[in-house]
């Protein structure tokens, strides 16, 4: 079974770079969304904790199967110095159910949800997208700016957190990209010419850290801080008044910015976009919301992705994790004193 | 975080030997199972596939959290020569989310199952049981006979299989134990005599290994090949007549024998037995049948010992699979070109 490590992850970037990497892991996950009905979905399992959710994501077609381990604490850095999300996952055969790769998955969570960012403005967002808003400065930040880099000629970074130091490592972590930097004090102040805006915080609770007046103009909000039942990043107005793209509808009523809505409330998902059932784009149909919470197919095509990549550049570590024995009814052989 | 693989779960039962660690997993589920209230629990997230079922078995108490990734692949061995069971397993802090360890569990499986039904018998056997039969000689059955000679002075080992070259490996493996080996020719046959039977058979259908009719006297019944929806190896008629215990009724009711039951159904659940809320014991009820399916919470409580154990005995590998970043929110760092 392979197992990647952290370092691994950066090998393989180090090996093709951040654009390609990003390229192919835009295509992958564009590629399994145009086959969403192949798949077996659940809505995640979510464990609620004093201070956290525990979850498990689950996904599989017919050939292979994936599953991410990710807990979400957002009181980590202060309380203990440790990351918000931390995941790891794995990927397994269906026909024989054996284990392919077991992998960290902290930095993949970062890169696929940046790359599910940029794939749904693809089609949603104005083709000459230019200023780029991120509000929320934390440790997806950066991937953040990567993704929509490649699929727009961003201009601007527009930024906001209620961390200042956050502010200043993701601006130092990107100084050497050509684009002008715009540090702002407030979420109203960082919309403000903004084309996409990316809402990223962490708190888990209803925020409100955009209401539907504070928009001077028609946006596409990547709503991706708002993932888990009472953690919420905007208001109801600007839901409501917005067109609305999530990506599983089952699991967008739980944990989405759409928990705030009716019941009965459906809108369009992302499989719906990119395979071309629904049209929608800020240029002809206003404010657009991609009220993304993460779901476990984004998770299973990065798995896929790097496991490929993994094997293409001999990256990773081959552990005994699972026994090869000649005799598979002789299992206690492995262990026979 | 840590990593066991095969050779380090061999390694810690060569330090301190079968009966030692088998006797300390009998009473670390145990001490689990008289906490059952204090944890979080769900029947198993599974996922049926062709020819085969993928599962996830996660729960939690306050402290830890601990998964279970396995498959059931009843056609793996002819097929693709490929164990019929393969799994591994995570173990993490509640408070933060963190994972501590991810380990190898076809092995850890194995042991925890038998270290149940020892467990289960314990409580529901006649004390003075000598003679044990095993019906299926496959992966699992050195490991039955193990945990079961640990609590039980057993003098006789009964057995049988459809397939004579797993029996001959069964016997070959424990042969260096001092007790009578009885080769059968059917399981009728192999039960004769016999104060416990484990059934640990692995075709994914509706099986009758054993009737009401075969039992010439009244028995403890260990039936833990049945385990998954459309697979049982009990009749009805044994079922129906026979003292009947669960791990957990909630998914034993999808998965275990009593599948065949009616849908208002309801027997004693093994807490229920270790906190002496209900006595059974099959010298003054009966034949008993302890229903195992395996139940997320055997495999918390091997991953804490065995993890505990590896601690101990400074066995495994530490893997860089979880961020160690002195600025958390700069997980871009960790792949900055």
């Amino acid at each position: 079974m392979l197992v990647l490590q952290i370092d691994d992850i950066k090998k393989i970037i180090d090996k093709i770079g951040f654009k390609e990497y990003f390229l192919r892991l835009i295509d992958t996950i564009e590629e399994d969304y145009k086959a969403w009905d192949d798949f077996d979905k659940i809505p995640r399992v979510a464990t609620h904790v004093d201070g956290g959710v525990i979850e498990l994501m689950p996904i599989s077609n017919k050939s292979q199967y994936s599953f991410k381990y990710v807990n979400g604490h957002p009181k980590n850095p202060k309380k203990s110095n440790k990351l918000t999300v931390m995941a790891t996952g794995q990927l397994s055969v269906v026909e024989t159910g054996e284990p392919l790769l077991f992998c960290e998955m902290t930095l993949l969570t970062a890169l696929r949800t940046a790359a599910t960012s940029a794939l749904a403005a693809k089609y949603l967002a104005p083709k000459d997208s230019k200023v780029l808003a991120i509000i929320g400065n934390g440790a997806q930040s950066e991937f953040q700016y990567l993704a929509f880099s490649y699929i727009f000629d961003i201009k601007e970074l527009r930024y906001f957190d209620v961390d200042e130091n956050a502010m200043k490592k993701m601006a130092q972590n990107l100084k050497e990209y050509d684009i002008k930097f715009t540090a702002c004090k407030d979420a109203k102040e960082c919309i403000q010419t903004a084309d996409i805006v990316t809402t990223v915080t962490a708190d888990k609770r209803y925020q409100t850290i955009l209401t539907k007046e504070m928009l001077t103009k028609e946006l596409f909000i990547n709503a991706i801080g708002g993932d888990c039942p009472g953690k919420t990043e905007l208001s109801y107005d600007l839901v409501s008044s917005s067109k609305v793209v999530v990506e599983f509808l089952e699991q967008s009523k739980i944990e989405g910015e759409i928990q705030q809505m009716p019941d009965d409330y459906t809108c369009p998902e992302l499989h719906d976009i990119v395979n071309k059932k629904v049209q929608l784009n800020v240029s002809k149909d206003g404010t657009i919301i991609f009220d993304s919470v993460g779901f476990a197919l984004q998770d299973y095509s990065v798995l896929r992705l790097t496991y490929s990549l993994a094997k293409e550049l001999n990256i990773g570590s081959n552990l005994n994790l699972i026994p090869n024995i000649k005799d598979v009814k002789n299992l206690y052989s492995l262990v026979k004193e």
